[in-house]
């Protein structure tokens, strides 16, 4: 079916999910209509984001002087963004199955800069994902129903609100309201249960895309914001998200995701279809 | 990635979407549960269903003593469906992209019997539809405005509502309101507009499915009502759907429908992916 031969692979981190595109080189020209064109769930293969897998010395974004590889990673509507910890752990997925990097410890460079990874035996990855600083405390609302919560930073805003209301129960359709002074640039908003002191159960409404079946920042934020009402600075804490479950470490001034990575196909795209996007 | 391959397709019909099986030989063992993951938008590849290609011979369901292709047809929740024009489409394209037809007129065998196809040089698909029949006038409702309808049978029920208000504007959120009487099992919802005698703009709400993109018998039966209104029993009609555009021939005991059948990309299943489900 193919002549021009641009490769592609489904895969998902949390039913977070992702067309990566390898391109090593860097000779592929992804334009943000292409990017819109392979997300489209039902014209196009279908995914939240686009992982372009670029060497470091071959992107543009890259770090400079660096071996290693470079995560492109675009938001389903065609912009650049920064991070995704789910989606690193399918890049870094993505690498050890084609070869291009030894199972075990190594670094995905990124825009927010230079992430240590690590695939481990059972395909799961252990991503870096800076520190978590719980700062303030806030509010959201649902439907007139205030929900007491913490304000984290984790390189994004999360408000993170213990509840003992059972998450299923809360109504995400809408967005939650929030303090817009606290967080003029909006935030992402997490409704925790604890189900044991290391364990909690998590829905998410992500500024800008609504709830989702997962969000990594925000597994990190719920998992600091529990510890800290504990009185604790550092621990691991299991968090139940709609799209599965992850393991977050807080340590003193880094955190780590782990969670599950999983390809479901690979092959390559139809070159009339590339070209007509 | 792989030792066991399983080899799909991401192919797409005014964006009815399919995963394409190609299982010639009708080795797969394709459960429920397979069907289900394949077609599950971020853990799986995602689709509206599945079309196993098969060749007769080696098909269960298939018809005795044929050569030639069967579709083996699987909703996405799995059970068992009978004939699709939109799947039938980029089935029939598959079969020539992949070299096992010639392009032109042959025939797909279906649950629902013989389909004649003809695949075109541009990749659209002509796919005989069978006979349709209008039959009672009956109305849909939709909060509580009534829009008077012609029931059309097409091998599944339909009531198409030729309509002055722009179907751009109908709710379609929730299930119209029809005649449980005169549709026991339920029917298909169609709001239409003409935009010129032979040009028709279509929204339909699919039983158990809810509003779709495009669906092929619905825009035979708005085709054959609408020629039914100005009192012709044949004619060629274009009908615009959310998925794109598509053209019905109305004949004296057949329809056709012909359209675009889009190939997006292909490969293999990840054979750890496919052992789990």
């Amino acid at each position: 079916m193919s002549e021009l031969s641009v490769r592609f692979c489904k895969g998902h981190g949390t039913e977070n999910d992702f067309v990566v595109l390898p391109d090593p080189a860097g000779e592929l020209a992804l334009t943000p209509s292409l990017v819109r064109a392979l997300c489209d769930r039902r014209a196009g293969i279908g995914a939240d984001g686009v992982l372009r897998v670029v060497r470091c010395a071959a992107a543009e974004d890259g770090p400079s002087g660096v071996d290693g590889w470079f995560m492109d990673y675009r938001n389903a509507d065609g912009s650049i963004a920064e991070m995704c910890g789910n989606g690193a752990r399918v890049f870094a997925r993505y690498l050890v199955e084609s070869g291009w990097q030894r199972r075990g410890a190594f670094t995905v460079h990124t825009r927010a800069g230079a992430r240590p990874v690590e695939v481990h035996q059972d395909g799961s990855v252990t991503v870096a994902m800076g520190p978590a600083r719980v700062h303030d405390e806030s509010a959201a609302a649902v439907h007139g129903v205030k929900y007491p919560g913490s304000a984290v930073d984790v390189g994004n805003p999360h408000l993170v609100c213990l509840t003992e209301v059972p998450v299923a129960e809360i109504d995400l359709w809408a967005a939650p309201e929030f303090d817009e002074v606290l967080f003029p640039n909006g935030v992402n908003v997490e409704f925790v249960n604890r189900l044991a002191p290391d364990r909690l159960r998590m829905r998410v409404y992500e500024r800008g895309s609504g709830e989702t079946r997962s969000c990594g920042t925000g597994t990190v934020a719920s998992a600091a914001a529990a510890l800290h009402a504990d009185g604790l600075a550092t621990g691991t804490v299991t968090v139940e998200v709609p799209g599965g479950r992850v393991t977050v470490g807080i340590g003193g001034d880094d955190t780590s995701l782990t969670g599950p990575a999983v390809l479901v196909g690979s092959g390559e795209l139809d070159p009339q279809w590339w070209a007509a996007h």
